[in-house]
């Protein structure tokens, strides 16, 4: 399919989700959140040859939560290899993003990375060894680097207010911490891990970053690996299974592609061998999904035929 | 590739495993299926244009188990459509294939349809209305249909061995009568279940019969369609997503596959758009799935490059 | 206190109560005990010297279901001593009388005697090596001889209605039976557990059946020893600890004295020492105690001074 | 029973347990507790008259831990009255001292006030509105009243090792947090809930401590109300229901007396109208209760007939 064959289908399908009222509800629980405007829609997809099809607001940034998380397993994978999955599992974990019964039934082990839980303890394993400022410079020098983006940067008053109000998250960390499960102090891995899901980007800066997982793990700009091939795909396959949490199932369902949410409304989708793709609506389910994000990226696999379930 | 390539590759990984000593173990919650010889190994893929590639005892019957549901889910989503969704969920349950845990936090409606409650649910849908012997003789038509083979029968002592020891599934089905998710007799539709999980089949029919799910739902023999294609899609999304029970993550992450297992030792997986495959090897791991069976799909997986994430 | 003393505060509470509004919902669950007056009320205390103060319907028999379960315990103690400990725990379970979870979570072993799962346990020791009609009538003749009266009977409407609706037993049972906890036929042992339950008393006869609570073991009647005087202590302590499910902490609150109810709107109270009571209302509050009947044991224990706390 | 009758039988006691090899095993969760002498065993008993009978090293301070918490429920209850109970509940809980499921089922909402969470929410209670060091310090003033012993003090090494350490309750007061169950800062409320369970005290004290909840809320050395009588039923009845965690069943089972133990090896125990009795042995069970001491109270309960179960 062409360029311009797919750009259509990107405005068809921003135009016909402009009138969708049924957009579900502005995540609250971070009080910095809750003031983005919900009728904001943006539609970005890269193809394998680096074109790109955006719509509506597709260049504005909003908070990727945990879309960031994608990155930060990849950059652990990196400095860890394996040696990751002693401290978390790769499995879907059949409860909500922020529950914490799981640990207690495994003895600290987050079942998943992409788990809230997961992704605190891939955040201690980057942090290792390493100041907090440290940490969070080398997530956002990489981040810039997927993105071919240097003006990528984190809304400090969204990780202020999750600072200040991220409770269940403290609460995660120093279970964690009480099976030995984090490293470094509770104070110092949560500072990142707020930090790094307060990133800023917009569609079309998460779409470039998530490029590397279309194409086998090459950057398509300098043609070098970012990660092996293999790694590529198994990020891919822990995106489908785990990506959006207790929604997970219904993604699949209904999308067919390895894709990560975040509670700012964003998603960050993987056509593999075929396109990245990032949505962006604030409503989200009652799993914590953004509503009209997820619509279209079903449109847009059933219309590109890019489902990966045939 | 052509058949010649395939049939080799079958046949190294048929060679390679032939070895191995870390077979897991046999099942023997079941008694009759523990008497089958552990060494027993049989690999089949079917590729799109019809070609069979087999190795070791592929022509050996064993007992399908719990692989019978992808087949039952597809006959109730042809009687009840989605109508099903309200009697059974689709996403990954997080427990053991046998767990009632989650039936109680969640009012008795299971997790998604491969999980034993689940199936039991999705069984009670297919008798609705009829005799157990009615419904029993339409699922094994639909199998032989399916496989294009009239020879496909059931194993009546392992039927029975089930019947009389099968308590764990007699507390599902009660547990889910109780919240009147069964609409049928308990002992009928327990009947039906311990039946056509007791069928019997080698790897070359069970990959056969998987062959409309590679072809968007199309029987390649025939060209009709068993289902339309959006469905064959779905049911191979349930399948990644929840075909291998608590470790449906780790074949996702290894294999790359839609996939279902059964605790007789055999799993039937399909690349969509490409191929049919069903390996046999009885021994399981500790999330009651075949040991080699997923080594042999892992390696066919990687060698043919089928993996669907890249 | 004088026996006319007990009577006048007996027959006060019963004058309060008779206006009261907030009785709580009847059981329905089983079709059986919905038919019966919402109104009823009965009060019967036996004291230590074998005086009788009654109020209400304190002569009109009702379905005593679980407290059946006090005397199931006296006999399977009597037969198989500390040996039942190995099959029931005696800790609160901290979940209601028909959970299932806790039995996934410790390996089909139940909580204790009085949650229906560890009944149903009791109930499979006393029937052992025995058929059903002779396990019945050893329980029967047992609380015939208890409360000194040849009459009580069973009510077997009530046993068949729970013999064709009670699933969610019929899930316990076959959960225990899957981890060889039980080792009769599952049609056997709640056959029996059906029929206990349906036994159908008075407020009189049970506070009568009682009173070998209040005297540590003996049958007043005879001076025999129905048990050894530290039995009758512990069976006190699991009445106090586990006596109305998930409100015992709610009961020893309030009442303060070891007590044990049934879905009939019963409830078996005693004062160690003092005296053995019985109430009925068929009422119950949300966690399947007679609301009523709850109130009167806090009026009775307060004005009486009988709390064992002090 | 004369005060020479019960001295003899708690020398007695001392004397029989002295030798006994099978004392479990001393808390090391907490750094600084795991340096005492596993040997170490102490026993007091104040009557109604005042006369102690003690035995063994029951003069020796010792870190009181968790029985701290019947002080503070008391203080909280003369504060707040019955609007604790809209932030901790009175049912025992079915699960571990330190579990955090329970908060996750029950909306942050603690089970009863001797659990972990539970105590934690009435700590925050006191401090409510106060600096910690007066909150704190009103605790310990309470705690000198009720013993008559103003040399009672806090073991700050003890209290510096929990503050380090204690990252399991850091979790379970962050979960409360999240759900809105604490109105204090996490830090304020725990540096004040592991200062009072770092209280050191002797048998000797604790039993003389206790003795209001032996004699009907009343203070018997000044004769005053402490509690209104009423009031320390209820409260021994909670100390009954859910003074062992997930052992108190079992202590009711063997003690028949209302008692909260500690990690520290101590456990308080009440014989109400008649007794306050502290015990000490640092070796625990696996229910996190002082092995020894359960024993000695048993001993004790059985040979004076103090049970309140007959």
């Amino acid at each position: 399919m062409s360029a311009s064959q797919l750009q259509r289908v990107v405005t068809e399908i921003a135009d016909e989700l402009r009138t969708r009222t049924d957009r579900g509800t502005v995540a609250s629980y971070i009080p910095e959140l809750a003031r983005v405007d919900a009728k904001s829609f943006g539609l970005a997809v890269i193809d394998r040859d680096g074109n790109a099809a955006v719509a509506g607001d597709a260049d504005e940034p909003f908070s990727i939560q945990s879309i960031s998380k994608v990155f930060t397993l990849t950059l652990a994978l990196g400095k860890a290899g394996d040696r990751l999955w002693k401290r978390v599992g790769r499995e879907p974990s059949g409860t909500a993003f922020n529950s914490i019964v799981q640990l207690e039934y495994e003895k600290g082990i987050p079942r998943n990375p992409f788990i809230n839980a997961g992704a605190i303890a891939v955040t201690d394993l980057i942090l290792s060894g390493h100041q907090p400022k440290e940490a969070l410079g080398e997530i956002l020098r990489f981040m810039r680097f997927l993105a071919d983006d240097h003006s990528i940067g984190i809304d400090e008053a969204v990780a202020a207010s999750e600072q200040r109000t991220g409770y269940r998250n403290f609460a995660l960390a120093n279970y964690m911490k009480s099976y030995g499960v984090l490293e470094n102090p509770v104070d110092f891995t949560l500072g990142v891990y707020f930090h790094h899901c307060a990133i800023a980007m917009s569609c079309r800066q998460l779409a470039m970053a998530g490029r590397f997982l279309a194409r086998s793990g090459r950057n398509p700009a300098t043609g070098h690996a970012v990660v092996p091939p293999e790694r590529a795909k198994r990020i891919n396959a822990i995106m489908l299974m785990c990506g959006h949490y207790d929604g997970s199932g219904e993604f699949a369902y209904r999308v067919g592609l390895p894709g990560k949410s975040g509670v700012g409304g964003g998603i960050l989708a993987i056509a593999p061998g075929t396109a990245s793709i990032a949505v962006w609506s604030p409503g989200l389910d009652v799993t914590g999904n953004s509503r009209l994000g997820q619509l279209a990226l079903e449109l847009l696999s059933k219309r590109m035929g890019w489902s990966i379930f045939g």
